[in-house]
């Protein structure tokens, strides 16, 4: 067995742990990728950029579709058919999406030779490491192993016809018909996308919500929208799932009740399921390490750094300290089951990286403004602090639609809602949920104002173009505004209303 | 002849001059609008909006046309032809037109029925005015008269075969083949998207100038980007322009050498001519006001005030006060020559109807930070300070090329440059010019961040999700950022360091 010394082991050579080995490297740590799987990144392989792709492929399909009726509404005439052609869609995307992939593996190339080892690491103790014939000894571990998709036992008579978002953008053509487990953040942006790209979709949800939305006026707009381009239950009755055989063909014949009751027994060729992602913890032998566990077995972390602490007993005695007591352990990236998105986890392996480097002299860094985005069409923005986190009596919730929208009718989009929520008591912006085209672009406007504290008062005071789907925005925050107004019984500062009224 | 006492007299009823009623009346002063043209506004009539939708269909026909490759790239198959019905564009354009300006029409009308005289107002002393058959006695006036197209001598042989923007959007159908004069934000809007809806295009500038970009790096892109789309000459060698007779149809003739020296002898069936705007003021009679004149008449004002100021001698000495005294006569709109947008036009209402209500208690405002886009494709921003205006010495430029940009890329739409300026000193964000896609989107974050005084510091530890064009953003202040620490010789706050690095 071959001994390795390290100031920081990382586990997990993926978004978050790479960050983490540049920003461990970076502030003098000498630092080490252990990684047994596939290099590049779930960002790059599975996740953003191949989703985006596909959803680019299917918008400007979308677009140009003659049964949209936009096109023939602007006075532009297809005489002929739109085809798609399912192989090419997907052999562009992997063409993309493997030069995505290569950029990232060319960066992990430029590493020294040995800051990466190619195995699977597990703890031995907390700072002791196995990974594969070799001991790693470290002053600091952090563990960035990422979050793999779950597959509910259900779905496993369905054998090869069971796709998730790690597998489908394998699928060497686009199937007929598919059925969709699942209403998050993935399930949406690819059962829509599938959509638009001429499959049959059918979407299946439990429990009701939608995209992570939780105002239920937005949720419900949301709702109605994409609901009226494919078959969407969110809360779906699903009867039976089991694999048939067709001619030549196995299919997955799903029996489901619609809302209004309808009995409905289908096949399909696919099944999509995005039910959930679930971290990748079960390698790591974490009794070993002697930290407390949470909620599914992930180490309970101190989110502004990135900070492990052991546990009551299983901690070792012989590493001196107390219950509880903060860890040479760090985590970052989807594997702490917090903010998944790829910011997020380059943000917390930067903190990871450079608290583990500094260990035991860490440092507590400020996050960001937490920022989701579905690429669904319309978009769905949330930004800030959930709707349903606040408390009603303390805010108002300004609102605009943009089914009327000059920007968003000119261009032939004009669907959505807008809604920001504000402090009676500060009568700062708090956050703000979404659907509406373009909402990528406002979710920024709207989570860099919140972070630093602006006022509703001060941004209408802000310059906004004309004409341009950022005035929805101001609509929503006037509006918050003229409640504020209400509330407090007092007219707005003169300038902010001069201004911006 | 009929004697009207009112508090303000607002000479325009466009979009300044409808902002500036309100702001007075809510004021609570009385004021009357005094119109005698077509109502609407510019913005609707002729302006913002029919140029958008002129734009969003030539988009719209771009994105589809088999002849880009985008759609084939994506592996979406155009089994036939597409076809631009001329007719249809533009009467949807005027349905749709017509119907904002059917919005803005609704909103005078419910104004008092006595708001609004319909005459051409002119000067008979600072605060008296004739209007048709009314003398108009007021506390003080507001001169919102808007601009109009130049038409210089030149093309005054073509007679009908010449439009400018006044006239364009009545045409019946679209042109084959047409000359732009003018390489503004006019003449690029309209002459990019007639040329995406199958127009043969020639655009002929003067000076070399483009968009109104002041940053060489980012003018060069410009040229190159839309250059490759239609003949553009920025500063074109003219020689002569003249009507001829082909059969039953007039043309245009148009004798012109190219950059690289080849002479060309070609005929349009129309002419757009974006050369310039000037301030409406000729039916004014501006020499009974007294007020200090400017450039091209255009009275003198404080831009923070919207005051206009009497001049030296030509002051009534009746009135009292000395040379140069602040006026009772306020400016707004596109008539005063500078910030032609709509949002400055209501901006400058505002303050004007504010303080043509408080006069003489008038207030200074604070106003908006500039923000321009030109909805060429890809777009053109230019917000805070101009590249033009900066002095060199005090200032970093940073960059960022959206070439290989990751979002654009996967959209096909990866051209453009962005440069944004930090002051050496106090590391704040000062200005940006650019061109590049969803370029309106960045302008907005760009110009809110200027006007609040943001360093690159701070935005460097902004959120931005991920794949998003504004990752483009990020990489231009972070190449700031670099060279704001190589000039300093210092190291960076290590939080900016730490998350945004």
């Amino acid at each position: 067995m071959k001994e390795l010394n390290t100031d920081v082991a990382i586990i997990g050579a993926g978004s978050a742990g790479m960050a983490a080995y540049r920003a461990a490297t970076k502030a003098g740590a000498k630092a080490l990728l252990i990684d047994g799987g596939a290099l590049g990144t779930t960002c790059a392989r599975v996740g953003c950029m191949p989703s985006k792709l596909l959803i680019a492929a299917a918008n400007a399909a979308h677009a140009a579709a003659p049964e949209t009726g936009r096109l023939d509404t602007f006075g532009i005439r297809l005489d002929g058919t739109l085809r798609i052609d399912g192989t090419a869609v997907m052999d562009r995307l992997r063409t993309e999406r493997d030069r995505f992939v290569g950029l990232v593996k060319k960066e992990i190339e430029q590493f020294p030779a040995d800051a990466l080892l190619r195995a699977n690491a597990r703890f031995l103790a907390p700072t002791r490491l196995s990974a594969g014939n070799t001991l790693v000894q470290a002053r600091a571990v952090i563990i960035a192993t990422g979050a793999t998709p779950t597959l509910p036992d259900e779905f496993a008579p369905l054998g090869d016809l069971v796709a998730t978002s790690d597998t489908l953008f394998e699928w060497p053509a686009l199937p007929t018909r598919i059925a969709v487990f699942g209403t998050g953040l993935i399930a949406l942006e690819l059962g829509q996308a599938l959509s638009r790209l001429g499959v049959t979709v059918r979407m299946f949800g439990k429990g009701g919500s939608l995209g992570g939305l939780t105002d239920p006026a937005v949720a419900a707009c949301a709702r109605q929208t994409l609901g009226a381009e494919f078959y969407l239950d969110c809360d779906a009755d699903v009867v039976s799932i089991e694999r048939v055989q067709q001619g030549d063909a196995a299919r997955a014949r799903i029996v489901y009740r619609t809302p209004d009751g309808k009995h409905r027994d289908e096949q399909f060729d696919r099944v999509l399921v995005a039910t959930g992602r679930r971290p990748q913890l079960d390698k790591l032998a974490l009794d070993a390490s002697g930290l407390a566990l949470g909620k599914h077995g992930v180490p309970l972390f101190d989110e502004t750094r990135m900070q492990c602490r052991f546990g009551k007993d299983s901690r070792p005695a012989s590493d001196g300290g107390g219950d509880g007591d903060p860890a040479p352990v760090f985590i970052a990236g989807d594997v702490d089951g917090q903010r998944p998105w790829l910011n997020e986890a380059a943000d917390e392996g930067r903190i990871a990286g450079t608290n583990a480097a500094a260990w035991p002299d860490t440092t507590s860094f400020e996050r960001s403004t937490p920022l989701a985005v579905v690429f669904s069409d319309p978009q769905m923005l949330m930004c800030g602090a959930r709707f349903e986190a606040l408390d009603p009596d303390t805010i108002v919730a300004g609102q605009s639609s943009f089914d009327d929208q000059g920007r968003a009718r000119i261009e032939q989009v004009n669907r959505g809602l807008l809604r920001v929520y504000a402090d009676k008591a500060t009568r700062r912006l708090l956050g703000a949920e979404g659907i509406a085209p373009h909402a990528e672009h406002f979710a920024h406007l709207l989570a860099w104002s919140i972070q630093r504290g602006a006022t509703v008062d001060e941004l209408i005071t802000m310059p906004f173009y004309h004409p341009v789907f950022e005035e929805g925005v101001r609509s929503a925050l006037r509006d918050a505004m003229a409640r504020l107004v209400e509330t407090t019984h007092c007219a707005p500062p003169s300038l902010a209303d001069a201004i911006g009224g």
